[in-house]
């Protein structure tokens, strides 16, 4: 095949429109401290489907109606939501089966940037294997949308961005197209022999310290504990590794 | 002093609305290859001043005044100047004691966003060490502005903020507080054996190799060839090293 796809990295939602896109491209939503730890975490453990929104009122909406809400904001749980945003939370009974909506300061709303720019994915260190073979099964370009804090450059969705380009490289024919993925390709090099003692400076961290909401970062950190890769199929993230190709529609 | 002003790295002016400023901070733009490292060299060589301005329109006005003109785009001359943007040609006698108008592609449009955010300095690996002990005799946030390519990230700028950091935190009273300067920082060590074989990588480099505009690389990753610091003053870029404090209202 003459065609090599490519992959990019983009640090921030804020930096999306300045991707070069080609064609239908696939495009990996990080988040991993937590929305994109949380959702693997969600769709391994049964739940049928997440429904990510941007707004808290959308959220709101939907518990009214009687959903099962998850959401966060600045890294606490909002008073309205069943459940906040560490993958914890969703290894239970109480998700199987269920539909969860989903809303978290910066996850969700690089969900919504990410719709703009092709087929959705979610993407974790919990997922990456089963995820990176997906993908490599499909001949596109592949974009990391990282969410990063409030729009600015984070390291925990860096290195996973390294992490997963590796991999991509490693089992795909691609080519890196950016300088970010060279970055993150680096960094992830740095960082791989301890990712979480890695991130121990990352700002985002310390929030999180800060607001006594460390129990899941080894988990965070650890690879393929979740053979699920969620997939954006109508407005809900569904397992695409349990849909039939007839129902997905990329 | 209880007080340590912080560091901060900003990977594109499309980010800079996200950088928490405190107080007055002095704002470092790069542009390695090539407007910062070729504004050094003029003012290094005997300009005067050196007039960034984002438009090519401004920049011919300036012309039709009269004034020398450098300007380029796409890492191209532009056709009614008379430099484009490589150091080399400002290292001349044509520019002693003149000044110069500045356009490039990214770099002055850098230093208007750079305005915004506090008192604008010009950074390159030609001007390290004179530039940070300038700026660590001051006790100020110090903010490093990468221009990028095109409000992308890129290599060549990221690895020279990662060694200004490095410098600023050896002699003066620093703390880093975003993830992008740590991330800066690690690239840094990575790059700092070979910085020019580094940025093989970088896509801007591949540009300027398809543009032939090759001359000026191994200069613009040499430390301290040029004693300068430039500091926009009313509109202008002046060394800062020749200026009595009494001109310099910071």
């Amino acid at each position: 095949m003459a065609h090599t796809p490519t992959i990019e990295v983009c640090f921030s939602p804020q930096l999306s429109g300045f991707v070069a896109t080609q064609g239908e491209a696939l495009v990996v939503v990080v988040d991993i401290l937590r929305a994109t730890t949380s959702i693997v975490s969600a769709l391994a453990h049964g739940a049928e489907a997440v429904i990510p929104v941007s707004s808290l009122e959308e959220a709101k909406a939907f518990k009214e109606q009687g959903c099962l809400v998850a959401a966060e904001r600045d890294g606490k749980i909002v008073d309205f939501a069943d459940f906040g945003n560490s993958a914890f939370e969703f290894m239970q009974d109480e998700v199987k089966n269920k539909t969860l909506v989903f809303s978290t300061t910066n996850g969700t709303v690089a969900v919504e940037t990410a719709k703009a720019m092709g087929t959705v994915l979610i993407g974790a260190f919990s997922n990456i294997s089963p995820l990176a073979k997906w993908i490599a099964a499909k001949d596109r370009q592949v974009i990391i949308l990282c969410s990063g804090w409030k729009n600015t450059f984070c390291l925990e969705d860096t290195i996973f961005a390294g992490a997963l380009t590796e991999k991509l490289l490693e089992i795909g024919q691609y080519r890196i197209n950016c300088d970010s993925a060279h970055a993150a390709l680096d960094l992830w090099h740095t960082a791989r022999h301890d990712p979480a003692g890695y991130v121990e400076k990352a700002l985002h961290r310390k929030r999180l310290r800060e607001l006594g909401a460390d129990d899941v970062l080894g988990f965070s950190f650890t690879a393929d504990t979740c053979p699920t890769v969620p997939l954006l199929v109508g407005g809900k993230l569904v397992d695409a590794l349990k849909q039939t190709d007839q129902n997905i529609q990329l």
